[in-house]
C-alpha cells in the first residue's frame, strides 16, 4: 500500500535537524539528519539527472560497510530506484551470474573493491560504474542545492537483497519501503527501538537482510542513529560499545560473533550499561554465551526471521527467562500472521511442529523472476523451517524441512539429534543428515568434528542418545571430520553435506 | 490497505496478559490485557452469534463514558461490525434524525442515558435496545468460553464519529482500524506514546476522536494503558493525576479544561512528576494557563487536526519554546502530506496563509452519505482551516475559511483581530464576524462580553487595534452580550453569531 509522505529522512531533516543519524566507526565520518536530507537529495538528483537513471531502474553496490549505504538507499526511494547491494565474499563469476539476472543500469563500488566491481562490471555488462568514495566520480557529480521532492512511492521495490542461499543458489529478494516501515512496527515491541536515543553499532556488512533491516532501518524509521564499520574486529567492537560514552544501545549479531567478542581481550573491562538490547538470530544461543553476557548485565534477544520476511517473525520477551532457557525463539510480532502447517499443507495440532508459513506487510511480495507465484498459496511464504508452538504462543525452531528425513516412516529433524549429541563432551561441533539406507529408508549419518585431541565412536554417539531421544531418532552411521564446508554466513552448508555423503556406507 | 493480523489485543493478551488495559476512575474497574481479549471475544461472538448482527451492521452507542467503550470498539473490530458512539448531550431529537441516516442494527446504552436511548430507538426505528452495565441485558449475553477468531479487515469501517459541528450540522466521518494504527504511528514521535508504561487518564466523553483517538487508541495499539472517568471533575481530575501513585503520564483536553485544573482547589497540591505530555488542542493555550504549568514542571504540547484526520495533522516539539510562544501548532507529522492552498486552489507562497488541505492514511476516506468525493480532488481534504508555514515547517493557524470576510477587497481574518481585542482589559471574551456593508462590501462586526463591571466602546477597540493591525481589520461596528451561543466542545458558534447578526447596524 502507499505510505504518502514516507520520507523519514525529511520528517527528521525538519523535525530534529541536528539530531545525529549516520555514523561511521572508522574514520569518524558523521552525518546529520540535515546532512544526511541534504545529501539524499543531491544523490537522488545525480542519479536521475546527472545520469537519466529513470524510475525502476536497478543500481547494484559493491562497497565495505559505508554510511553512503544508507545515503544511496534513502536516494534510491526518493528517485524510484533499486538499490542492490552484493556480497564482496562471492567470487566475480557469482557476482556477475546474479548480475545478469538483474540488468544494473549502474555499478556503484569502493576504492576497496573497485577491481572485482570492474570485473563485474565487464562481465555482466553494466553500462556504467562509478565510485562512491570522497574523491570519486560519485562525488563529483553532486551539485550543492539540487534535490528531488518528497514523492515516494512505497510500495515500489527498493531493495534487492540476495538470500544468504543455505539451500544453494541465492533468490534475490524484493523489498519495498512500506515493508520496512511494518518491520520497524514489528521489531517495536519487544526491541524498545521506538525509543528516544537508540543507537545501534552495526559492525556487519549491509548486503544482507540481517542488521541492515532488522534493526538499523527500524531506529532510523523512529528517527534514531546508526553507526556502520567496514570490518568486525571483535576486540574493537567490545571496546566501542564498552565505552558509555559512545551511548551505544542496540546491536544485531549472529551467536558467532558474540561470542567472538566474549573471547576478545577486551571484554573483561568493558562497560555495556548504555545497551539496551542485543538482538540474536542467525544461530544457537548457546547457554555459555548468554551466561558471559549476563555477567555484565547485558541479555540478549532471540529473534526468528529471514530475508523474505521482514526479517522478524518472532521476537523474544527478554523478562521471559523461562522459555528464553527452553530455547524459544519467541512470540510473533503484531503485524504477521503465522501457520504452522505438516506435508498435506494442513494445520498442526498446537504443540506439534509444522512448516512455517508467513504472511503480512512485511513479507515480500516477490522474488526476481517468476517462481514467486508458485510458492505462495494465498500469500502465505512458505519459509522451509520448521518449528512447533506452546500454549502461551511461544515458537521453538526444530530445523529446515530440507534437513528432515525419514527414517522408518518416522520424521527426524536433524536439529533435535544434534543438540543431543552435543552434549557428549567429544563432540565440538556436528552435522546430522539423512542417508539413503536399504531397510530404513534413510537412516541419520552423524558429522562429527571432534573436540580437540578427542574421538568419538559411534557406539559413543547412541550412547549419549539412549533415554534421550526415540531410537529411530539415532545415528546409524559417523564420519569425523575437521571442518564443515559453510555458507556466507557461516552456517554450515548441509546441502554440501549430503551431496558428498549421499550413498556413504561409514561405520 | 489490509494490515493483516492487526488485532492489538490479541497480540497484547499473548506477550504481556497480566499488564492493566483498561480501567476506570469511578468505581475501580479494571481490565488486563488478557481479561480485554476475553471480553472482546464474548461481546464479538454475542452480537454475532446472539444477536446474528452481520459484517458492515452499525452499532449506535449512548452511554457514559466508561471502560466498555473500548471493549465494544474491539469487539466490533474483530466481528467487522461499526462503532457509532453518539453525544449524550445532543437532544432525542437531534440524536433520531443522525440515527435515521445510520439505519443502526443496534442501540447499546447504560442505565444513565436508558431513558433518552429508549426515546431515540423508538423514533430511529432501531430494532434492538441493550444495557451494558453489569447486570443488564448484554452482560446475560456472554458466553464463557465465547470468541471470535481474529481476522480483522483493518480497511472496513469501525468508527462512525459525528464532527462536533462549528459549521452547524455534525458530519458522520467514517474511522477504519488501519487509519487508527496511521494515527499512533503519526503521534508517536514528539508524544512519547510508543514508549513502555504509558498511563492515560481520560476525563471526557468518548465520542469525539479528540481524547478517544488523539491519545487513547494510539497508546492502546503500543501496549498502553487508559484510564477512564465517566465525568470530568476538574478537582478530581487534578488529585487523580498529581498522585504519582496513579503513574500517569498522557492526557489530551482542550486548554479550558486545563484551566479548570489549574483553578481548582487541588491543583496547589498536586505533584505531576509522573507526567510526561500533556496535550493541549481545541483551542488557544494562553500564556496564563502555560505558566501555570510550567510552574509544576509540565509542559503542554499542542497539536492542530479534527475528527476527520486521523485526528493529528501537526505535532509541537516540546524543546521548540521559541514556537510554542509564538503560538506555532508545530510541524506536521510523518504519514501525512499538507498543502497550503489559495481560493482558486493553488499553493500559497511560504509564509502565506492558505487552506490547510491534507492527504494520507490517517485520513478519512468518507463521510457517510455522498458529498466526500466533491469535497476531495485527487484525495486531499479541505480541512477549512486557514495557516501559514514559517521555513522550519511549522505551522500557526490563523482562522477558519468560513469566518473570513472581505473587506474593500482585502481578506480578514476575525481570529487574528480577536487576539488584538483580547487585549483590551476590559474585553472578556470578543467573536468578530462579517457583516454586509454598503462602502466596503463587508465590515468587521466585534461581539464582546466585557468585563465584569466594565463596558467598552468602538473607540477603545479601534484604539487598542491602531498601530497593531491594518486600518481595514479595526472592527467598524459593536454589540454588548452577555453570553456566547456555543458548540457541544464549548467553542462559540459563529454561524449562529452571523445568522443573528447578519446586516446588524449597531453602532
Amino acid at each position: 500500500m502507499r505510505v504518502p509522505a514516507a520520507d523519514w529522512v525529511a520528517h527528521y531533516a525538519r523535525t530534529q535537524p541536528a539530531a545525529p543519524a549516520l555514523g561511521n566507526h572508522e574514520g569518524g565520518e558523521t552525518r546529520t539528519w540535515a546532512e544526511l536530507d541534504v545529501r539524499v537529495g543531491q544523490i537522488a538528483h545525480a542519479l536521475v539527472h546527472g545520469l537519466g537513471l529513470a524510475r525502476g531502474d536497478r543500481i547494484v553496490n559493491l562497497s565495505n560497510g559505508d554510511l553512503r549505504h544508507f545515503e544511496l538507499q534513502f536516494a534510491c526511494a526518493r528517485a524510484g530506484l533499486v538499490w542492490a547491494p552484493l556480497n564482496f565474499r562471492n567470487t566475480a563469476l557469482e557476482l556477475a551470474a546474479l548480475c545478469e539476472g538483474l540488468r544494473p543500469a549502474l555499478m556503484i563500488t569502493d576504492s576497496v573493491w573497485q577491481d572485482l566491481a570492474t570485473t563485474v562490471a565487464k562481465a555482466a555488462g553494466i553500462p556504467r560504474i562509478l565510485n562512491w568514495d570522497a574523491g570519486g566520480e560519485l562525488e563529483a557529480m553532486l551539485r550543492p542545492g539540487a534535490t528531488l521532492s518528497d514523492g515516494i512511492d512505497a510500495d515500489a521495490p527498493l531493495q534487492i537483497l540476495f538470500t544468504s542461499g543455505t539451500t544453494g543458489k541465492p533468490k534475490a529478494a524484493i523489498v519495498t519501503l512500506s515493508g520496512i516501515v511494518w518491520q520497524a512496527l514489528n521489531q517495536a515491541q519487544f526491541c524498545a527501538t521506538s525509543e528516544p536515543g537508540c543507537h545501534v553499532f552495526l559492525p556487519i556488512p549491509l548486503f544482507h537482510a540481517g542488521g541492515l533491516n532488522s534493526l538499523a532501518n527500524p531506529v532510523l524509521y523512529f528517527g534514531g542513529e546508526v553507526t556502520v564499520s567496514p570490518r568486525f574486529d571483535p576486540a574493537a567492537t567490545s571496546a566501542y560499545v564498552g565505552d558509555p560514552a559512545h551511548k551505544v544501545t542496540h546491536m544485531a549479531l549472529p551467536p558467532v560473533m558474540y561470542q567472538a567478542m566474549a573471547d576478545s581481550a577486551t571484554f573483561a573491562a568493558a562497560d555495556f550499561s548504555t545497551l539496551r538490547r542485543l538482538i540474536c538470530a542467525g544461530g544457537r544461543l548457546t547457554d555459555g554465551l548468554r551466561a558471559a553476557f549476563a555477567a555484565k548485565d547485558v541479555r540478549f534477544m532471540t529473534q526468528y526471521g529471514g530475508t523474505e520476511t521482514g526479517p522478524t517473525v518472532t521476537s523474544m520477551n527478554p523478562d521471559r527467562l523461562d522459555k528464553i532457557s527452553a530455547g524459544s525463539c519467541g512470540q510473533k510480532a503484531m503485524h504477521i500472521e503465522v501457520r504452522l502447517v505438516d506435508g498435506e499443507g494442513r494445520d498442526v495440532a498446537r504443540g506439534e511442529p509444522g512448516e512455517i508459513w508467513v504472511r503480512g506487510p512485511s513479507v515480500i511480495g516477490a522474488y526476481l523472476g517468476a517462481e514467486a507465484a508458485v510458492q505462495r498459496p494465498e500469500g502465505w511464504l512458505k519459509t522451509g523451517d520448521v518449528a512447533w508452538e506452546d500454549d502461551e504462543g511461544f515458537y521453538y525452531i526444530v530445523d529446515r524441512v530440507k534437513d528432515m528425513y525419514k527414517s522408518g516412516g518416522e520424521n527426524v529433524f536433524p536439529a533435535e539429534v544434534e543438540q543431543v549429541l552435543l552434549r557428549h563432551p567429544a563432540v565440538a561441533e556436528v552435522a546430522v543428515i539423512g542417508v539413503a539406507d536399504e531397510r530404513w529408508g534413510e537412516v541419520g549419518l552423524a558429522i562429527v568434528a571432534p573436540a580437540k585431541g578427542r574421538t568419538v565412536t559411534l557406539q559413543d554417539l547412541q550412547d549419549v542418545c539412549a533415554g534421550q531421544i526415540a531410537r529411530y531418532k539415532h545415528p546409524k552411521r559417523l564420519v569425523l571430520v575437521e571442518t564443515f564446508p559453510r555458507n556466507v554466513t557461516g552456517k554450515i552448508a548441509k546441502h554440501e553435506l549430503r551431496a558428498q555423503y549421499q550413498g556413504s556406507k561409514s561405520a
